[in-house]
């Protein structure tokens, strides 16, 4: 149950968001620029660093959330995401991206575990310098997103199922455009 | 030395918002909406709130940089802003925002963290869901201004007689407005 009175039964960061609208503009519009951008990174590859980052946090919510965006664009490869978010090092990814996972695991901790050695490996796999600033603003976003879900004790489906559909709607439709539509899933 | 090549001298958060603009602008949005506003919480409490929990995460840039705006508010009460930022258990302010800071506090170490108990209590003091709602905001926020600013290594001046300018001019005038005046002071 929340810890305030949201006034309203949507899942995760939308029942944030549409008790607080004017927050939820901002928080939108830089997900939207952060995450769907295909200048450098890949939105795939944004996405899948939120998810790494929102399994670190522990936050249910965000990281079953974004790895059912991940796994739609991924065309359903539900076993790389599940290998990415869990242990990246391990998973059938390219090193460059297993550098920036590894950057924005650091990232988790706190800025301050972000070493040069890091930052030098993620350059030597081909990281360019907005790939670096993109991965620590995505990371360091989703310890403020997984923050306000589970601070506020957002309402967290626990069924897997009721995740991919609102993915979609996301992967095809963006973030912010949609979040008040009576037509979204509500909380089981 | 920052970790990027950012191509400019900005101290803090202003060099990585000018390497990034895009992300910029949602992000001095948001700070505009969560810390300036007077809707319950005082721009004064709200920049307190920011100040403790960029001390918790060890950012010296952002704890410093927020401090001096909350002194500015402060008629230049140095001490009562130094209190809260390093123990507000025991500073000169009211139950509700000590109960708040304590939330905060919660919210830095990870969103699961904020106890009903610890809700309870600052409600028990006067706070209301929007108090309650803004004060796990603004350190989410907070966890992730500190992420981006040390984990980028962005310039940070030990001068603290450097900050007091800036935190005037974001006093007077808020956030994003200006970040990239040519009369901004630049990094010692």
């Amino acid at each position: 149950m929340p810890h305030i009175n949201l006034g309203n039964d949507l899942p995760g960061m939308r029942g944030l968001m549409a008790f607080s609208p004017a927050t939820a503009e901002p928080m939108n519009l830089l997900a939207e620029i952060l995450l769907r951008s295909n200048d450098g990174l890949t939105p795939t590859e944004r996405e899948l660093i939120g998810t790494h980052v929102s399994y670190l946090n522990d936050c249910f919510f965000c990281q079953h959330a974004h790895a059912a965006i991940a796994c739609h664009y991924l065309n359903s490869d539900k076993e790389l995401v599940d290998d990415v978010r869990e242990n990246p090092a391990a998973a059938n990814i390219s090193n460059k991206l297993k550098a920036l996972l590894n950057i924005a695991a650091l990232v988790q901790n706190g800025g301050k575990y972000v070493t040069p050695e890091a930052v030098a490996k993620a350059k030597q796999e081909g990281a360019t310098d907005k790939d670096i600033h993109d991965t620590v603003l995505i990371a360091a976003m989703f310890c403020m997103a997984n923050r306000y879900v589970d601070g506020l004790g957002a309402i967290t489906p626990t069924d897997l199922s009721t995740y991919p559909p609102r993915a979609k709607q996301v992967a095809e439709n963006g973030y912010g455009n949609h979040i008040f539509s009576a037509k979204q899933p509500t909380a089981q």
